[in-house]
């Protein structure tokens, strides 16, 4: 049975601008596993109800259905053992879970925040205006406002934001070490997401950053380079 | 050949007042291993010369000297592989990293922010004026400047910057998945340091993190609990 990947896309079913949905795709591909590609828009609540979910990714294993990307990479581990681990021990499993609630609580809203603007225009009417009212409501202004202070948000960003993990990726080359693993897959979705939509330049050439995101976007053939995006 | 760890203490040598240190009296009681205790301040610079270092931790093994908290930390699991792990894989050990690097760069300095003036009392005079000046260096501000805003500070620490801590410990019982691991270690030193010279409340008593803190304290016999500090 393949599996299914509900995604959530824009109006081209090729951008596919959510982190969370970006996780799992880099997930599926590190295992090995083939999966059909299902395009959701936030207009579609219908579609997943019936799978108990209100968010994508909703990963779709014949009749099961797993939906958060946190609980779908637990699954794939568990349901896939002898793939290449996404993580692999119990102890693993539970730091990573520290990681994903720091990159969900501290790195989300300031990248929203400086690529929200160039979301809109790949969403139809309603989506965009949907998109709209909940996520300037999460900021606290509009895409607007935000995209005129991006250039000096971004400075801090880099600078503080994204320290622990530039600190870490000086000692080594993944998050998972000499290779990379579902702790890397976290972080790099949300950049993977911003490329997507917006072509604003969240790292600096000569950032670590930077260099292990270009790997990234090389892996699996190129998965993450060849997907719809801006060059950033 | 019993191991030795040159830890830092105040002029009584039972007061620990080093997070690195802490992270490292953990390991070893994780594994298991017996060390004697070499008690070292900060005008003892002379003293771990010798040993490469300029700060503490630095652990003794034999001809082997090893400083850095984080080396320290992956030595006990490379030098005593049959002994439990502190991380075990090499994917762990890579995420750990992280939260190392983010525990070091976002929690200890609001943490001391709110603690360094209740560290003076326990110094030499020397120590003591070492450690304001340097320590009001890296604060931007006085000791009592920052002790006089620290009720408001608490507020903000708790509610943000342990937000990631907090929603893991919602879903598990400690950082490493059901049992502790190194990830808990890194993070609970940080509270051990500061109970140790203060006794101002960082934690709420109905915060997941106030009870994980409780646990750890009573792990191995009371380690924690036991030595020198207040109640909080």
């Amino acid at each position: 049975m393949t599996l299914k990947l509900v995604e959530l896309c824009g109006v081209d079913p090729e951008v596919n601008f959510s982190p969370f949905c970006w996780r799992i795709r880099m997930a599926l591909a590190h295992k090995g596993l083939d999966y059909e590609r299902v395009p959701w828009r936030y207009n579609e609540a219908e579609a997943i109800k019936a799978y108990g979910a209100s968010k994508v990714p909703v990963l779709l294993d014949g009749e099961k259905a797993v939906n958060d990307s946190w609980k779908i990479a637990v699954y794939l581990d568990e349901k896939f053992p002898d793939r290449a681990p996404l993580l692999g021990s119990e102890g693993a499993l539970g730091i990573a879970r520290l990681v994903n609630n720091w990159a969900d609580v501290t790195l989300v809203l300031p990248m929203l925040s400086m690529i929200a603007a160039d979301v809109v225009g790949h969403l139809g009417p309603e989506d965009a205006a949907y998109f709209r009212k909940t996520r300037e409501g999460f900021l606290g202004r509009t895409f607007e406002e935000a995209r005129d202070r991006r250039d000096l948000d971004v400075l801090t960003f880099r600078k503080t934001t994204l320290l622990p993990l530039r600190l870490t990726l000086k000692s080594q080359a993944y998050v998972g070490g000499s290779k990379p693993n579902y702790g890397d897959y976290i972080l790099f979705a949300l950049f993977q997401w911003c490329r997507t939509v917006s072509p604003f330049k969240l790292l600096a050439p000569d950032d670590p950053i930077y260099t292990w995101r270009a790997s990234l976007m090389d892996a699996f053939d190129g998965l993450a380079r060849k997907a719809a995006g801006f060059e950033v």
